[in-house]
């Protein structure tokens, strides 16, 4: 084992669950790994979706279809409808529901004359069942709906595997399991959690900082070298101190509309990825564990903060990540496994290439561990560059130093190789984020698309009168 | 002195301090009023814009400069640079500060050579200072900049003037008192104030919502009558419960996109318009006094929820509301007084053409009051069409039912409308919002110019996209 | 009567025959002019448009069907659908043929099963017969069906009135009439008439070249002055010569698109507004009578040639002819009145504000007057801003100077104007013209507009990347 | 040798002259081409741009300075400035002029102090001297400028190699001569030559023709299948008359805006592409050895109005040879041959999926061939998907049957295909093709660059009316 590693798991792209194929591209998975999946038995998620005309007592009706059923509604929203003129949406969450319960509860709304658009969504584990019930992919469609995945980890902060150098001390695991009650607790729109970390948290950090700002000198790509001095004077990094992620959230929603949102622990790729649909970043808070500061087997607060953070205040990133979360949207197991495999040689291990002509990283997983940041750029393994054709199935190690690396000619040229990719991608729809109401917007429908359209046009007028203006100043 | 009216002071359009031109259409303005304005001592607030070029303790060197001048800074922000390639952008407030400190800290910055472009902006309430020391106007560029608002009410919450139905009842007063007490220490990204009306609050909310609802009828406008079931079904409006705006600022954001924010009481003109471009609605949150339950000199929260709430969830008055936002950013006061008729037109006292041909009533100042509800649509007063040359214009009362009413054909052609009104305004910049950001951008830049084309093509590939995929289907 | 005057019928724009309510409008009518509209007797332009689907011996299907009814056909053209996917699109001009025969036509057609959308459209001297036959207005869909212009003008090149300065002069009416001929035979696409003027006509050329060079200084647009140099290089423009049109056309299709076709005389508003929404100008060959070279009662070479041609080369303004053309398309007789009103404010007798704030003329009937435009600009006449209220509905005389002048802030400005008026014409329809094949498209239809949204985002990707390119050099 | 085949030098794509590396990928080139490359002795094309500022007599200065340069002008052209405000553009071909005169030339208009830009682009035949003398590639910026195309054949029509059917009948080649004069001697803008075909040609013709329609059925792809009927019905396609490629190339304008143009022979790939970027395609009018009615070595009338005309009139395809038009101005050696391969493999020799999978001949080599075109669907050859990595670097033999085809899912497709390969080109500029001026733009100006977002923005204005009227329709 490598002393200086934050290579194992370090990633936060993992697959288990309801998209098992996704791991087959994975070099070599840990027992460990193995196990974990084992144990999550991810929540059910069914979301009914319909659009009714309006008339009196409309909404009334609607309702009581609902109560009939005996269904555990978690959430029920009534919104003025996006595609029936004068209708309305509704938006219900069926928890804890079987098959059965939830067939009754859609059979009662579709009956009701004054319903137009039945659409049942479902996240089910067992993918046998999905023909019979589901005739849609779940997806998050508002900034809320990422509540849900809260409790959807695959490792639990506080479970730690026997090989992890935290896992014989009750006193760490106490603490990582209270930092994590926070993430659990936590619900969209809420201030985040302010963590007063102790004096030995910080000492870990201390030494880990003071590492990679050395290492980081003709290493560290130039977004990063920019950046980093900005968080320092804006959002309290210093060798002495953890930043809080309320601070950093709110540095980066002026840069580029990224949030952070705490999490328990390791998510499932889709779920990760989905989340960049809403320009939103799940980030642990718990510290690594004290005795091996130069190693973590799984994301902790440094790779978050050091790793990724400054790299989300620049815009042609916060794009490229924006652009790989709408791809995954509603994105089958497939190609949720190909867009994890571009995350990774992107956001996790990626280097680029600076105006100069030389190379450096803008990975978090290289800018977080002083060793493969070095190892990285000494020459040892093989760079390819970034590539539709190659990079999406080039299979990776994840408890050792990559053998390969892609390096991107621009974040920009990234973005396009996204896009690129994502035009591929067999969906029968196409969506874009609202970042005005945080929804995303299925546009299968008429209004939708004309709304569209129109925005479209407004700012093309303000764009031109700015390009004329410029040009006669 | 009219029993049922809510007409006196009820528009939320106030011009005073710094814009006192706007007044002068007014038919009347009451003493009262006039004696306010006298009270009213604005802050003066002033930012410092400037951008720096990369440099190894670039950073330092400019926040030395401004430490050095002896001004106190309220804020200092440093972001990646949106004009100078991997340069910095900084926003400083000074407060408190007099001309020859601020000038003396302009100095320092302008001295240094990494610096680029320095902009001061103030507002101050003497104007014959301007031409001096500011090179350009004030405006919030970032939504916690209304931040600042918060203080600078033409009316205070509980200084009641002797006129007014609660001015000898001490309890009221005290309860106003409390009320505004939160609005005043409300900051951007916080939970809204929660409420606990009393059952006498309860018992006037409880007769006014009553007599409305029934007034309603064949009168207000079908987007009103479309939503408030809505209301009634997500956010507890109900004849026996006054509502909490943050219930109704989470389903307007999730309908268009604007919040509501609490406030001591009437806002300039200027600052309640330029909230508007941020999607951002002062919302009061006392009610009037239960002596009598329908009249009230000044918005309270009945004028607000039952007035305003509904059509804020309406895409296409909720751009109506934006355009006129964006419009008021930096313009003349003129302008703003324009800007401010208009508003008093429609958003306040707008009557529309629905489908069928019928009048109906969209305006808050109409819907918050049963007389003048029915009073508007008696055929007594004259009806003229929205338009752009006499509307801008026409002088009103402001302590009696309106002689004149503008009728809108439609809220997408009284979008167009203000949208041809703002270009004839004789700004020297052209802005956006960037709603990712909530910021406001002023298109002077090439950089900030081809970042937002760039999001302009991207749009339009997803919409061509959607286009071709719903053809095909 | 004034000596130097070329304002009497200066302008194309008179309205006969089809719309007779467009005359309403005019201060005075000569009754010369109301006899030549009694004269004329407009062919009937019935076309025929209809979608058929593919299908085995569908093309023979429609001919055989045609045939059977005995009509004239003047064109059968069978083209790829534009609407239906795989389909056909026919156009059928039918001529000399009455109503019934039309009708017996149209019912053989409409009975095909393949057929899809069956559009008979008319253009009738007699409004009556419109509600029974018609169920659509005629307008030129293709640049050649211009070609049906030709004779329809309201006074022929050589039936001169009585009080036309060669109402005698025999040998000036046989040359008029030669000319017209050539105008006569001409169609779209053929080279344009090439005309060998004689010693006599160049002569009278030379006296009013001279003497408009001289009133230009200080009174003509700088474009106007920017632009009559290259025609002098390019075109043959000299004291000694009257160009050709041919090499003027040649030279406008350079600069902006613009074409010129030759004319026997008058055309309707209708018909010669319309035709600038293919960007072509219809223009006369012959010259006034040498008796009176500063006067003439019609356009005629120098007025085109020296008012006209120069302007249609700057592409501000030639944009702004494009919008009154576009907007004239199947608008109602009314609105064509408009149109004209704002062309003869604009294009004929238009005045335009200097970056240095001086006003000068653009109008060609302005720039063709020596007199008028020394009149024009002494400040004796009342100036007004071209404005969207006002302008379309100004009177006018059209047999002495304008007591009214317009003067508009800009060509990009005045586009604007005429945009907005058009935005408020009550088409069923929209319109955009296609350079690529030379058609006007009736955006009536998916596959037409989706077509339209692909060329966008495409010339999107085009200014992009161009923004971008340009922002790094 | 094969009977049945027109695969010898059938397709159009041959590079000579000034980009040999072109040659190199081809498996074999016979001897003839070889010779024939040695006996052209392609004209040297200089164009000398430049901006001037307006000034009194600024044009004549600048003619002055050229004249005094003892250079040939073939063109002189000054228009109004499409970079510099109020300015002048002047284009001017110096032709027959060594390199010193040329120098002293661009030398005398660079000493003027009015003169903003000069470029001098050149096409010179020996590449060494390209880095001395040209700043710029030349290509064709008019339409008209295709006429400098005329001469710069590789192959005569009259010069018949030994192996050619028609090589020993002196009445044949004194035909071929004949015809290819008319193509010698046209000029952009001119009707197209009428050639009276004489009786034999005609048989030939019948054989042809009559062989491949039989033999298109089930194999031709249904764009091809769905136009020649209307070839038939509007252009005088049939067994008994060789079309007049006038009358397609109205046809060809009306559907998609392109139109042909005679040529004597085979031109380089280079002028052959740069040409698709105006939508003009150069067509043969002689026919092959009536010997031999199903073989010829090279295009001939068949081959282009059976092969290629069909596909010209359908969108998509002509949206595609745009495309690939647009790529190759300007572009290096290097990229005209993988852009002169991706054609071979499309325009000449494609195949396409249809809807219901089957898989169809869309490439003129093919459709032009009844031999070739059964072989390509006998499932003999090999066929591999489009591609962007694949396709360009392909080799083919041009002496016989393909033994790869590549296959495009449909025509939008192969076009995004082309777009993203066009993106990969290393040119220093973008450029627009501009329908209504006939011209290539380059957008390296602001004013281009603001005209170009101006007209997207109308555009957009005229969709978005479009979307809303049709879906309230």
């Amino acid at each position: 084992m490598l002393e200086d590693n934050t290579v194992q798991h370090k990633s936060h792209i993992f697959e288990a669950g309801m998209g098992l194929s996704s791991v087959k591209s994975l070099e070599k998975v840990s027992s460990r790994s193995e196990n974990a999946e084992c144990n999550i038995i991810p929540k059910k998620r069914a979301t009914l979706f319909f659009s009714i005309t309006d008339q009196v007592g409309a909404l009334d009706k609607c309702l009581q279809a609902l109560k009939i059923a005996d269904v555990s509604l978690t959430r029920i929203e009534s919104r003025p409808s996006k595609t029936v003129d004068l209708g309305y949406d509704f938006f219900v969450d069926l928890s804890e529901a079987d098959a059965e319960q939830i067939q009754y509860a859609v059979g009662n709304i579709t009956k009701l004359d004054i319903v137009r658009q039945v659409n049942l969504v479902e996240n089910i584990q067992n993918p046998k069942n999905i023909s019979e019930l589901a005739n849609d992919v779940w997806f998050p469609r508002k900034k809320r709906d990422l509540d849900t995945f809260a409790e959807k980890v695959l490792e639990m902060g506080e479970d730690l595997p026997s090989d992890h150098p935290g896992a014989l001390d009750p006193e760490y695991r106490k603490r990582r399991y209270d930092i994590t009650q926070f993430a659990k607790q936590y619900k969209s729109g809420q201030k985040l959690p302010h963590i007063e970390y102790t004096q030995s948290e910080k000492d870990t950090w201390k030494v880990i900082y003071n590492a990679l700002k050395e290492a980081y000198k003709g290493r560290a790509c130039a977004e990063h070298l920019h950046i980093l001095p900005l968080l320092e004077k804006n959002c309290g990094y210093s060798p002495d101190n953890i930043p809080q992620i309320e601070d950093i959230s709110n540095f980066l929603k002026d840069c580029t509309g990224f949030t952070l949102r705490p999490v328990m622990g390791l998510l499932t790729s889709r779920d990760f990825l989905n989340a960049f649909a809403f320009r939103v970043f799940h980030s642990t808070q718990y510290i690594r564990h004290h005795s091996k500061p130069f190693y973590t087997p799984e994301p902790d607060v440094c790779h978050e903060l050091l790793g990724h953070a400054p790299l989300l205040a620049d815009p042609d990133f916060a794009e490229f990540c924006h652009e790989i979360g709408l791809a995954s949207l509603g994105a089958s197991d497939e190609d949720i496994n190909k867009l994890a495999t571009i995350f990774w040689f992107t956001v996790e291990f990626g280097l680029c290439k600076e105006k100069d002509g030389s190379i450096r990283a803008y990975g978090a997983g290289v800018l977080s561990s002083k060793g493969e940041l070095e190892y990285a750029l000494s020459g040892e393994p093989e760079l390819k560059p970034l590539s539709l054709t190659d990079t999406p199935c080039q299979s990776y190690p994840i408890t050792k130093y990559q053998p390969v690396y892609f390096v991107a000619e621009s974040f920009k040229s990234a973005t396009n190789l996204v896009r690129q990719f994502a035009a591929t991608i067999d969906r029968k729809f196409d969506v874009r984020y609202n970042p005005y109401t945080e929804t995303i917007e299925v546009l299968d429908n008429k209004n939708k698309i004309n709304q569209f359209a129109l925005e479209i046009k407004n700012n093309m007028q303000i764009l031109t009168s700015a390009l004329l203006r410029t040009a006669s100043q």
